[in-house]
């Protein structure tokens, strides 16, 4: 729940961590929508999910940006620069389940994405990580709001199922299409798949901080800058290892795309084993 | 620290210069993005991360510049037109920090990929560089927020230790590397590196002020603008640098390039040398 007060350091450092968040989503979709010619066409679907994914979040965090401030009056506490904010006004937090709804689906159709498996497994992947990934938002949600901790905790519950079911999927049926992947990729893939697993585990844990005990103002930042680093892990870092991997399947899948976009020595390097080979 | 109060004159010039630098670093920026195609594809890399920086700095000014008229509230002194700018608010000095925690890794970066360099040195280079940067902003926010002078002092002086990291990267290892650069962008790329080094000299010499005394109304605006001027050479003219060095070496790169994009003359200059070899 939000503080009834806080410092003017930690009022500072919330509104500096957010606008951070902005800058971060707003341009990371900038320099994915720019970037897209980098790639080869099959990759660029993951590509524009991912900008669209950074840029829904841009958004979402314009408004979070306003709440924050619209909620807290500066008060003046003793001599001249000594501020405290008082609560004012409720802090909408449903923005970022909003967010969630939209950008959870989009990571996992990202992912799916960038691989170009065969059409027919992945819309099999799809079918059931999306519908999955927006249950367990909506699931989230009517604990997040709820004031008692009975019901944070069943809803909490509910929504592991789903986000267990989305594990699965990815740890142990995605693991057999990456075999078909180019070798250089599968490193960057797994990671990318970490990635996913690390920050999203982030949210339930903030999620159960309220029902630990652990609350006040201290927790309550901490809580909001865990989200917006969470945040920027999950959709920007995730997105330019997208990129990342889009340029490396391009140039595998491709010698003449490596010859125009990579050095003069790097694209000559790439091309040596495929020179050996032939003449094996 | 913010001064109690400005006259008009100096109120109107930091005004003046904030919108310069949102002036010269949007575009730039767009300038950049526009100017994509005309280097090859190999530098486009570089050309995009310099319009991404100079956009996350356009977005912090216009921060910046918002919370400076938001922090001055106007009041009259005498006769019409004689107005006195009096600190109702806070001025947010954490945005520049945000844009440097971005952007100043995003600089190293830009310089790296406009070398293009085989991807093994490349990687081994910004493994170094882009940590070594984002601690080096790090450590200096705590000591800017910081009101006594030790604190001060201290997170100055842990900040260097990454700046000294940096600058031994760039004028000693990277030098091995440019004798690989063609002869004609070799000096260019030299002038790049002395203009950060300048550039990025100003913010440590602006981070002592306070410690040596300078303060009042006059050294903070002073501050600002040296600030502001730092911000345009670091960020503009290096992105413009950039750009010029990614031109000279697709023409060097490619003759069928440089035919279509420069003068007839100058094209037809450059073909010399490549004949004379020919028939030696």
């Amino acid at each position: 729940m939000i503080p009834d007060s806080l410092t003017q350091v930690q009022y500072d450092t919330i509104y500096n961590v957010f606008s951070l968040v902005i800058a971060s989503q707003l341009f990371t979709s900038i320099f994915l929508v720019i970037s897209l010619p980098r790639v080869m066409p099959r990759y660029r679907q993951a590509l524009t999910v991912a900008a669209i994914v950074c840029g829904i979040a841009a958004y979402h965090y314009f408004r979070i940006f306003n709440s924050f401030t619209e909620a807290f009056v500066t008060e003046a506490v003793g001599g001249r620069g000594d501020y405290v904010q008082i609560a004012g006004a409720s802090f909408n937090e449903g923005y970022r389940y909003v967010d969630w709804l939209l950008t959870v689906p989009l990571l996992l159709l990202e992912l799916v994405a960038v691989l170009a498996l065969a059409r027919k497994v992945q819309s099999s992947l799809l079918k059931r990580l999306i519908p999955a990934a927006a249950l367990m938002i909506a699931l989230g949600y009517p604990g997040e709001m709820a004031s008692d901790n009975l019901t944070r905790g069943i809803f909490g519950l509910l929504s592991s199922i789903p986000f267990a079911y989305i594990l699965y999927v990815l740890f142990v049926e995605l693991t057999r299409s990456l075999d078909r992947q180019p070798a250089t990729v599968r490193k960057t893939i797994s990671l990318l798949r970490l990635l996913l697993l690390a920050t999203w585990g982030v949210y339930p844990i903030a999620y159960l901080l309220p029902g630990l005990g652990i609350d006040g103002s201290d927790a309550w930042v901490g809580l909001q800058i865990g989200y917006s680093v969470a945040d920027i892990l999950a959709k920007c870092l995730y997105g330019l290892i997208i990129f990342r991997i889009g340029r490396m399947k391009s140039f595998s899948d491709d010698q003449a795309f490596a010859d125009v976009e990579l050095s003069l020595e790097e694209a000559t390097s790439l091309k040596q084993p495929i020179v050996q080979n032939r003449h094996k």
